[in-house]
């Protein structure tokens, strides 16, 4: 891309067709898309190419992998994929979007950039519960999405962090996996509903409560986990769980901070709404991926849905171009 | 798979936690996620197993292959992913399918089948015209898709057959890559909107119009299309048309006659209704890919409702245990 780009650089083009914020698995499926259509099509990313896919160990669940592949090279390939048809990659930061009408315009760091269409795509981080060990042992003992990662713990006992709706499901949900799962809640009460928590009951036999207890340190040997350092609160004495991996389920962080003037509507936890078109609020801004409400997290849904989000944005330009 | 199928037949389970009415992409994507977490999933296929896919020559968009891969090849990568984790794929069909309130039973050429949830991603095919030559260039000269395979008939001349809106849209599309298009339209004036048709006028150079001329037959030589034999029908004279690549636009037809009893509602094209998590207007039967009412034809799409599909699955399933 290194030709192409002194020709196509971000500033270059009077208007670009999309401007794509975020350069993850659903933005870079789009482009794909919308290169090999010819839209021109500039994607900025702040972070890493290949969002959260890049830096996951393993995949075993992206359709078309029958063994599975490694998060980096799946990033890799979406890379290659969307340049080969022509998508230019900036590194750099969306500040803000402002609506123009028949255009959008877009501060970033490399300057002000105008698109006839943007879609947003910079996804959602994992809240991290920021211990020694979460970061080391990130995607290899330490996880954060239990579609994802939960069969690889067949027969291991597992640690699992939170005490909200998603920790109490989802712990639920590995003890189809797991052979012992002990769950550690910070508070002295479940912030789950009453029914999670009934439910909970009735999985005694590999669920192991402890009411009051931090999480304060994941220790490892020779790159496994082998256990979990904590407090017990109540009687502030340490306690050591031994594990074979621990998940921690304590919220999304959805990257929407430049969207903070608000004219692009967000849920309640800060994702983007959109339509059944992958619309937004606003006429000519989509979203696609694990930053839209009701996203699921998933490698496959944020491709397809960046495949649909192209093809809507193919139809609002050529209807812009009839109406012209 | 042999070995696993002698145990898990069809009729071996008293209840599957979900059977698949087809084997494209979308079903085969969703047995992944399924299988993978322990549902019991059976899918149960009339023709071809990985639908439309398996049936394209190459396959440039669908995201994680830079240089594109083999619909077969990418076909068979499913089959294989769906059955690691535990898929039963059955060569039949399924005849109706009734809502048993906590059950759906589904009549099928292997017997009566029950099953806690139902996926329809039965697909939908292109209409054919039904002359000599389109059968035998399908895909390797004779397309159905724009989006799809447009892009491989860079400067190349192409005719389009149809009248109605997505011809109409779709030969303007394709201006973006053909030198020349000759549009064969069989009646005396378009079916298509009013402002399309204004549209088309402002591609002239490029679009050549031909009212009242059937399509009779696609010609080639050494497996590449050469031209197309037509009939002008106001003067009853044969005419040829040279061409690289045929694209027919005569609509789409949905595969839901098993749906004919009219319990899961239709849209007018008698594609599959889903509400934005995919369920049908029947609780427990969900719906994904190009089956469902707004699909948009792409595999990557149709992978990706597959997974999401899949996870409301699990989500359909976990709460009807907890209500238990």
């Amino acid at each position: 891309m290194a030709d192409n780009k002194e020709v196509l650089d971000a500033t270059a083009h009077e208007v670009w067709d999309v401007v794509m914020v975020g350069a993850g698995p659903a933005a870079l499926s789009a482009a794909v898309y919308t290169t090999r259509e010819d839209i021109t099509t500039l994607l900025f990313e702040k972070g890493v190419i290949g969002g959260l896919a890049a830096i996951t160990d393993w995949v075993d669940n992206y359709p078309g992998f029958p063994k599975g592949i490694a998060g980096l090279d799946l990033a890799e390939n979406l890379r290659l994929q969307a340049e080969r048809f022509g998508a230019v990659i900036e590194l750099g930061e969306v500040l803000s979007i402002a609506d123009k009408g028949d255009h959008k315009e877009l501060d970033t760091t490399s300057g002000l950039i105008k698109a006839r269409t943007v879609l947003i795509a910079t996804g959602s981080d994992y809240k991290k519960i920021g211990v020694p060990g979460e970061e080391e042992y990130y995607a290899r003992g330490v996880h954060y999405c239990a579609t994802c990662d939960g069969a690889f713990y067949r027969d291991k006992r597992l640690v699992v962090v939170g005490g909200g709706n998603s920790a109490v499901q989802e712990a639920i949900f590995l003890t189809r996996f797991a052979s012992h799962i002990d769950l550690l809640v910070r508070g002295d009460s479940f912030r789950a509903s009453d029914v999670l928590v009934k439910e909970l009951d009735k999985h005694k036999d590999k669920i192991s409560v402890h009411m009051q207890h931090t999480t304060d340190e994941i220790v490892g040997k020779d790159n496994l986990v082998t256990h979990v350092v904590s407090t017990n609160k109540a009687i502030g004495e340490k306690v050591e769980f031994k594990t074979d991996g621990v998940f921690i389920f304590v919220g999304l962080s959805p990257n929407t901070a430049f969207l903070k003037d608000g004219k692009v509507e967000l849920d309640e936890i800060g994702l983007v709404k959109t339509n059944h078109e992958l619309e937004t609020t606003i006429k000519g801004i989509y979203a696609a991926g694990d930053v839209r409400s009701g996203a699921t997290m998933q490698i496959a849904s944020a491709t397809g849905e960046g495949a649909t989000a192209a093809l809507k944005i193919r139809e609002y330009i050529d209807d812009q171009n009839m109406g012209a």
